[in-house]
């Protein structure tokens, strides 16, 4: 099982959850987060006081999957989730040693 | 090093902190997400509008522990979390290669 | 590619984030969590109520770098986080198998 960790634009959230509908992918974990990218931080004057300013909201979603369906999912993220424009956001790709479906108690990729 | 991430119900917080707690596991980090599994998404008409009315709230709880304590707490994680209905929610385990203690310096299972 | 995962205490956030610019590291993803360690739970009667009182606010900071840059940037966090005072935090180092940037669709160490 792969765990798939996306940072996108918020917009973008329903296109990327129907661009996973439309490949047969149901689940998703989403998390309210702000980062910066390698545009780098700076700082502005704001009422006499210097504030950092390049913190922006993004949303993280994380995708649980067994290791045949990465590809078509990294496929359909990038594609749904592009602007075009700086801060489009990262796609991360980590490996789950164990997944349960707490309800049932069903392990492996029975409990995707 | 382990890390086990558990989506669950939010009512079931302190049942499961309780629960790790009598198997003496102490150290937990918690994050309001929200989420769907495999019931997948549905639209719903609200004045007018179609909104997606699946994505729940959940917490998820994020827990590092050594290997050899992740089969008894994933154990009382399904036994605290589960309520029997749907979206009890998941556990996934992940491999942490290092782990510090930032007020100490301390590494490895010294820092957990 | 590496994660580096910090917890830290909310106010030590501009440290940690100047600390890593100095050592050439630009991108963070930073998520509000709360959390406890090993000094465990303990609850407070309240107006009659028991409430658990230990779960503290923390933030928990994301960095993905190439794998010869985590030595420095954990160096980095422990020197900037630390106050010394119980609770400081953890760091977490994981895995990542891949890596990209959406808007261009480059992948692994370029992505980052
Ligand atoms: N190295 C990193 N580690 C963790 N999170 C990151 C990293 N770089 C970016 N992010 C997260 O992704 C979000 C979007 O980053 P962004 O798309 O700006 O990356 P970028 O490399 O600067 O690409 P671009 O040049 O297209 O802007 C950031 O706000 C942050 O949350
Ligand atoms: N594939 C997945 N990847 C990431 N997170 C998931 C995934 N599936 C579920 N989740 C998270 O777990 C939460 C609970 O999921 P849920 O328990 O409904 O899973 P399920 O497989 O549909 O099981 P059930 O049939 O018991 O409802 C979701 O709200 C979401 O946050
Ligand atoms: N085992 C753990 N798993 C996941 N998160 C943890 C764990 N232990 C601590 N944390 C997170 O780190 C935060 C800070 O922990 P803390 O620094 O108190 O750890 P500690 O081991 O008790 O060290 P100290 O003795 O210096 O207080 C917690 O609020 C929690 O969010
Ligand atoms: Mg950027
Ligand atoms: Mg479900
Ligand atoms: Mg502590």
């Amino acid at each position: 099982m792969k765990l798939i960790t996306a940072i996108i634009k918020p917009f973008k959230l329903d296109d990327v959850r129907d661009a996973l509908h439309n490949i047969d992918i149901h689940g998703m974990t989403v998390t309210e987060v702000k980062g910066y990218g390698r545009q780098k931080g700076h700082t502005e004057m704001y009422r006499g006081a210097e504030y950092v300013v390049d913190f922006l909201p993004k949303l993280k979603l994380e995708i649980a999957i067994s290791g045949d369906l990465v590809e078509a999912a990294v496929e359909a993220i990038i594609q749904s989730a592009q602007t075009g424009k700086i801060g489009d956001g990262k796609i991360f790709v980590t490996n789950i040693e164990q997944t349960v479906r707490i309800r049932t108690g069903e392990s492996g990729v029975e409990a995707l």
